[in-house]
Parts: C-alpha cells; structure tokens; sequence
C-alpha cells in the first residue's frame, strides 16, 4: 500500500491503495482521495506494510512520520487505536460519529427510605481516630441490628464487647437526626474530618444520599474504595449468617485529578473480590461537553458491526498510565456520550502499550442530586 | 474485678484483682499494686466485665473513663490491642520491651549485572506520553528479547507491528548508557517526568538501583503498583510460554505522607493477584528512632508465648483507616524495630473496627543504597 505524506495530511490516490482503504474503513473519502487520521496512518506502516513517502519521493519511517504529528498524546491514541484494530473491530475518529444511537440505558436502583426510631442517646467524640463511642448497649444494639449504623463489639463479632464505634460519617448522620448527643459540637466534628479526609463534604454528600435512599453504607476499606453499600432493608446478620456486600461506591470529586493508574488501581481491588464498582461524581459543574477520542464499533452475534452496516457501541477516552484525569473532565467526557447516547469506554494504554478497558454505564437512582456511574473491567 | 481511677492512673489493689490481672499479664505491678496502661483498663472494662470506679466510690462508664484519656490516637491503638487480645494473644506496652530479641532475619535477594551489548540507535520521545518510539526493529529486538527492554509490537504479542516503545524510565537508562540519541536531550526528559510523576527522581533511583542489580523492572500498571520485578536472567518468552513475575515494588519515598487507606489499597491488589509486594525506602533521610506501639507475642507450637515463657515476635504499629503515615515516620519505626531485632506488624484499624495486619520484613540486596522490605498480609 502505498501513502503519500503531502506536509499536511497523509493521503492515498492510486487506485489499489483506495480498494483496501475503503474495504478496511479507513480514512475520508474526499473527491477520489482517501485522507488519513495521523493513527490511521501510523497503524498503516506499523502493522500493514504500508509504505509513505513525501513529495520528493523519500521513504518516511514510522518515526519520521510521527514525528509530524507531536500532538496531544498521540502514543495513547494511537496505542489505543492500535489494539482495538489489531481485535479486528473498526474504530473510526468520533467527530464522525455525532448522531444519536440509542445504546446506552440507565441502570435503574432502587430507593428506600430511613426512618430513625431510636430514643436519644449519648456519645464520645474522638478527634483522632474520628469515632464516636457509645457506651449505651441498648440503643447501640438496635442502631446496629435494625439499621447498621456503628459496630458493637467487633466487626463479625458484635458480642465482643459492649460498647458501639461510629464512623465519622455515620456520627454525623446521628447528628442531624437530632438523637445523638455527644461531648463536642457539629461544626468541630465536620472540621476534624475535613482536615484529615480529602474532599471530605463531597464525600459525605454522598454518604448522605445514598443512606437517605435506605442505603447501607459502611467503609470500603477492605475493598481500596471509600464505601461498600447494601440495598434498602439490609441488616449485618440477614437471616443467615454474614451479609456480603457486593457494591463499592466511590467518589471521585469534580476538582480532583487523579493518575491514571491510582484511578484503575481502585478499580482493580472492586473487580478482584468480585464486587460491582460505583464512581459518584457530586455536585453540579460545568456542563460544557468533554472530550472523547474515537467512535468504537463492536461485535454482533457471530460477527462485527462496521461503520458501513451498523452503528458504534462506545465513545472511546484514550488515555495512558502516567497520565491525570479530574472528576470534572471525566464528567464532561460522560455528557458527551449521553447525548450520543453511547457509552463511555475508558482505554488505558500502560507503559508497555498494553491497553485495559473500563466500560462505564449511567446508573438512575431516584430523587438523587448527583452523578453515579457502574464501572467494569472489560475485555472488548 | 474492681480497678480503681485515682486521678491519673487505672490500678488494682485487691487481691482477687491483682491476681487475676496477673495470670492474665496485665498491668505494670508496683509495690503491690498493679498500674494499667489505659488499653488495658477500656479491655477489662469493655469485654471482661470490670467495674473501675473513682475515689468516690462512682461507677465509670467506658465513655467516662475513655475521657480521661482523649490522647493521641486513643481508639487506634485500644482496637488494635483489643484484637490482638481477642485473639487469645499476649500483648504489652512497647516500653517494656526494650532489649533485643534476634527475631528478625533479613531476606536475602541475589544480585546479577546489566551489561549492554547492542549497537547504537535512534528514538524519539513523545513528552506527552511519556514514550520513546524506536523503529529499529533489529536493536529493538534485541533490546526486548535478551534485556526485556521496551516492548516490540504488542504487550504479549511483540509480532504485532514493528515499532518497539521505550517507558521513560527505560529511556533515560538507554540514555546514560550512552546507546540512544534521542530528538531533545536528557534534561528535557527528565523534567518532563518529573512535571508527571510525583517524585519523579525517588522512584527512578529505584528502578536504576534493581536494573543496575540485574533484575528486569516493568511497569506494574495491572497490580496497581510502580513496577514489577523478574529476578536476573528472565526474558519476556522465558522457554516455554509466557513469563509471570512473582513480585511487584512500590516506592514509598521519605517525604511523600499516604492516608492509611491509599497506603493499604496497593498491597492489596499485590495480594489478590499473588504478587510478593515490595517496598522501597528510598534516600537516607534523617536515622533517628521511629514510634511503635506495642511488643506482640505470638503463637508457640500449639500454644501461645507469653510474657512469662518467651519472648516478642514482633512490634505493633497501630494506626486507623483515615490517619496518614509519611515514608519517614514508617523508616522510623522499622529503624527501631531493626535495633530491637524483632519484625513491624502493621496494624490499621477501619472505621468498623476491624483490624487488618501487615507484616514488614527486611530485604538484604548486595549493593544496595535504599531499604527495601517485603509486607505480606497476615492473619495473627
């Protein structure tokens, strides 16, 4: 296959270089010359044998032609372009894809409610471990059995021990219901967390929504995540034996910005116990559309939607491992999808140009304020 | 039991008392009356059922005696020692346990060399990606299949294209080694990490150190962790399949601080995938001793040691969920477990109270500058 580098754009003109351009779907067909995205080109000479030469005749090698394009992130792009082809799936630049496409549904979860019905009780603040201990067994038991709030004793062993512990989150929430009184006030409970837990009023926002729906939402910090939660009605024994969870919540607030492999890292415990992983994304921002990088076709039955018979599956974010995402970014990402109603493959290219794939899918949670998102590992 | 709070100490004076917290090693006993340590007066309140009382003859509740108290990550170090107790294991105040106890071995890790034999090549760097591409396929080759240098084609499938990619701790290594002429110099480089990756230069170091040791070092994007290591000698093919490295090294340097959860999330991923996890100190930073909580005293055979019958196994750090431990403190404690001659547990109580250990054991690499420790996951 022969491409021509003309100081602006790579290209193809002959006949036979247009047949298999055509057939493979590459490129833009613009009066009888097919125009090369800069990824297409580089996948052109790095796997296909394709051969492109300047003006002058002279041979550009993969390098040389690289070199042209020192854009933004190229290697992610192109790495992540690279596998997806080398899957024998098309891919196609989404700026060619703007439609809407109907393939992208809301998982719907359900809400419950939590309704307190506990006397007044008193309890210990302390600062530096931010917990709140109470000593009251009676009312300890019921917060803990009938709601899950606090551990007696010890965790799976609630009758070590007489005195309940409650998580800064959970005293807080205790707080506001007006039931607990304890030895300092709110505001200096809410500064000692603030001090010590990054994001802290993001986080405790979702906190609050998702026990406000009936949730239960109790550390994460056996799964590398803030919280683990549990459907409305949920209690420690459950009837028989231990209730497992099998959602991980976290939040990823919109000012943060996260490497990329701390991002997948959190991830990858959720996926290695087998759990399903939520990202809360709180508050309002900005809601100017983000990036993506390409349009990504799929499989279909026994074969492979092409941009000739069918429509994309995803919007690809094409990203490498030393790289920065912020919660604000990322949301402006997954505006862009909704609207494309596609959604949102996340490709990492390592340092190894090995690339993992996070899919993620809207989640509808009734009467919530914000953002939440499932987030799985997926082998395309 | 009847313990007695006297203003400033919890103590037991009867003989029914003292008896019983001296079968049970509690206590300091000091001219026939036994002193508790404030952990020691909450367990026997809280699980075994004493009643402490001021010179008055008023009843303490766990929350009023717990007030007396409000030190320096009381509850921290009362949940660890309390799961240690409930364990059925013996536990003491690190200060009575100042000699040294030759339980601590170093593990011995073998060193190899590197030595370069390939001509001299071209690269050039992608700053934004943090990417070396070369299109030498010959020396690429080489680099990839005798050193496991930079990756040919595709992660696991080198035959898929003919570009080899460099990560930029390859690259500067190809770089000093004087082999590889990039398109911008050293510097460049170096500072474009460095704008990337938090402390760039610690994590480099330690890269440099273990390649310049002979073991390949990857990236350990997939286990959540700065690299992953193959002892001298391995290649990516290895005879007979793929290669699977059996450790991952993470730097922790001096001067970076982690929240306890970050901190545990990245050996946990180590853990689930089977990995042995790796930790590098680097730099020399200042050697004074470090803080440890309390001296542990492990199982025994089919029983348990006591402080009676033997000695410590090791020193407990305790710490909880949401507090932080910089790379010094942590050199600091090791540094006093090393001259006790005993290993660290680690021991991080979650918002739930549940404990989770880790056990830090020293490694001895011939030649090197930094401390490097393997942690496992420990089940006491």
């Amino acid at each position: 296959m022969e491409l021509l580098w003309d100081g602006n754009n790579v290209k193809a003109g002959d006949s036979q270089s247009i047949t298999a351009l055509v057939k493979g779907c590459y490129g833009e067909n613009k009066e009888g010359v097919i125009l090369l995205e800069p990824e297409e080109a580089l996948y052109l000479v790095d796997v296909r044998g394709a051969e492109c030469r300047d003006a002058k005749g002279k041979k550009l090698s993969f390098n040389a032609l690289a070199s042209k394009f020192k854009e933004k992130k190229l290697l992610a792009r192109y790495l992540t372009y690279k596998d997806w082809r080398d899957r024998g799936l098309f891919i196609r630049p989404e700026a060619e894809e703007r439609g809407t496409y109907g393939r992208s549904v809301a998982l719907e979860y359900k809400r419950g409610e939590l309704v307190l019905d506990v006397p007044d009780f008193e309890g210990v603040f302390f600062a530096d471990d931010l917990i709140t201990t109470v000593d009251n067994a009676e009312v300890g038991g019921v917060l803990y059995n009938e709601y899950w709030l606090g551990q007696m004793g010890t965790y799976k062993a609630a009758h070590r021990g007489t005195i309940s512990k409650f998580d800064v989150f959970e005293t807080l929430l205790l707080l506001d219901s007006g039931k607990l009184e304890l030895d300092v006030k709110r505001k200096d409970v809410f500064s000692e967390a603030k001090k010590r837990i990054e994001y802290f009023e993001d986080v405790y926002n979702v906190y609050w929504e998702w026990r406000e729906a009936g949730y239960v939402v109790k550390t994460g910090f056996k799964f590398g995540t803030h919280f683990r939660i549990y459907f409305p009605g949920a209690k420690p024994g459950g009837g028989k034996g231990w209730t497992h969870s099998k959602h991980v919540l976290h939040v990823f607030p919109r000012k943060s910005s996260l490497i990329i492999s701390e991002w997948a890292r959190a991830i990858r415990v959720a996926h290695s116990v087998k759990k399903t992983f939520i990202l809360a994304i709180p508050g309002k921002g900005k809601v100017r559309k983000g990036h993506v990088d390409f349009a990504l076709y799929h499989r279909k039955g026994q074969g492979v939607e092409t941009p000739k018979n069918g429509k994309p599956s995803f919007l690809m974010l094409s990203l490498s491992e030393d790289e920065y995402l912020s919660g604000e970014e990322l949301a402006a990402s997954l505006k862009t999808c909704a609207e494309r109603e596609l959604d949102l493959l996340v490709a990492i290219a390592d340092r190894e140009s090995s690339v993992t794939y996070y899919l993620i899918k809207r989640i509808g949670l009734p009467g919530s304020r914000y953002e939440y998102y499932e987030i799985e590992w997926m082998q395309p």
